[in-house]
């Protein structure tokens, strides 16, 4: 029931994914997903849910008073163990809210992080879940995700790198100063500083961050890729002497397009909590949500809690 | 005498800018500018300072005892009417120091910052000068931010927007929701939150953050920039049998390459300081050399200065 376009598009989201092979069951107004299901003409069970959690409730109070929200209820399939994951394109706040109240933490996790996926390929994190930071919060965030690279990029050792204005140590606010001395003597593969310039150089795989400083460089990613693409476009409308070249290329483009728009991955998961919960935008398409509900179902397969819980465990 | 290029890059972008109309005088060893000048075959006075400030050292402390760095000197000609502005691309943080210690600040200026503009023309800052800020610098940034605008892009009234990670107010950490506040009770044209992906779509002019936050912005839109352009190009090399059209297009893409170059822009103002003062990118080649003198000069000529003491003034 959460996103923009909820519920007809998560519903055909659903459709292609169960289409692909995945399980999935919708959690939402019976009366409302039913007859989108229903003329589908693929399978799904809906959980009904009859509430929904909107973004301007407090989540924490929300998610303890509305225990019949479809987040809520749905959060408790994936904590009784009924569900292997769960995916939502709601509020952020109620989703880190249900992960925390309803699933609970991995032991010995001080705060789950939002792990996103630069467009080459790089986890970000915190992306959202933690706008203000300790530094041993920044080093586990290091530990969640090497373990989040270790499953989606197969690296036996992720390298990870602290994001900050400089290379040289010593640089940054106090928070980089100090996560940078605790991930220096902290067992992960840490490559020291990196800035926002090398995320297109692939010299790192996890770039660690309070999760203010990674949301804007995500969203700064993206609104600076879709400037690019405009540039170019109105470059070219400048130039119909051009015409053909320009249609020659057009399949480039697209495939450029793909793979530089955030719906290929999705969405982004929430690492450190006791179960896969991937947090998708709310402004998911289908295309979104059948991408989120797969990597959803990776997650689970590969054994991301586990890897998670193994990698927090290694640091003192 | 700095910058990783320096002199020789220094000094080709001094003769540029000499040579495009600009009265230029260099600051450093005359041993080592007055070949490279009178190889040039322009003439450039040389003002002579024997000692540098490196990377390296404390920039308070070395602008204190050394007061023969070129950085001082050239400073010291700022603070006396002698030049009227001042282009650096040595240690950021000696400039820094220079500009508080030599130049000094303007009245009710808490904070210098430094205004970077982002390939789409609009102006973040703090872009790198104060890494940890309160509120009320946040709503000084804006007011200097407006000032910078109104300079440099003839606006009347510029559109200055808080960088957040969501539109609605209420967003951020405690910096922004309380910078927020003031903001909107400022004088400012304030537009509320803006996120990175606000940025290619020019509906804010003057985007207010912390320096570490711009910093990190700014970098990260550079290397998703170059990233795309690389990506742009192994995509293409894949596919010979379109190199005709590749050709064609070559000069598009050149364009789109040089509207993007951070060396177009050639440095940024520090805003703030009691005289202007440009900082470049250590890495800075003849052309951005030429382009932040050019960008000193127009600061000089357009009053940048006064437009900012107007405008803090005008902030309660």
């Amino acid at each position: 029931m959460g996103g923009d376009r909820a519920p007809a598009e998560i519903v055909a989201g659903a459709v292609d994914a169960v289409s692909a092979g995945l399980d999935v069951v919708l959690v939402g107004d019976e009366s409302r997903l039913g007859p989108l299901v229903a003329e589908s003409g693929v399978e799904i069970p809906v959980v009904h849910a009859p509430s929904v959690i909107d973004m301007h409730e407090d989540p924490a109070q929300a998610i303890r008073s509305k225990r019949d929200a479809s987040i809520t209820v749905a959060a408790r399939l994936v904590a009784d163990g009924e569900a292997q994951g769960l995916v939502s394109a709601g509020s952020t706040g109620a989703v880190l809210a249900a992960a925390a109240f309803v699933i609970g933490r991995i032991r010995g996790v001080a705060r789950p992080a939002i792990g996103s996926v630069y467009p080459t390929g790089q986890i970000v994190l915190d992306s959202g879940a933690n706008l203000e930071c300790r530094p041993e919060h920044l080093v586990q965030f290091g530990a969640m995700g090497a373990a989040l690279a270790s499953v989606y990029l197969d690296l036996e050792s992720p390298r990870v790198g602290l994001l900050n204005i400089g290379e040289e140590p010593g640089k940054g606010r106090e928070l980089e100063k100090e996560a940078f001395t605790l991930l220096d003597k902290s067992p992960l593969h840490f490559i020291g500083n990196v800035e926002g310039r090398d995320l297109g150089k692939h010299t790192v795989d996890v770039v660690v961050t309070d999760g203010f400083t990674g949301n804007v460089l995500l969203k700064g990613a993206e609104g600076t890729a879709s400037m690019l693409v405009s540039m170019i476009s109105s470059l070219l409308a400048e130039r119909p002497d051009l015409a053909d070249a320009v249609a020659d290329l057009a399949p480039t483009f697209t495939e450029l397009r793909e793979r530089i728009d955030p719906e290929t991955y999705g969405g982004a998961h929430l690492v450190g909590s006791r179960g896969v919960v991937v947090v998708a935008h709310g402004s998911s398409s289908r295309i979104a949500i059948a991408n989120a509900l797969a990597m959803a179902a990776e997650g689970a397969d590969r054994g991301l809690v586990g890897a998670v819980t193994k990698e927090i465990e290694a640091i003192p």
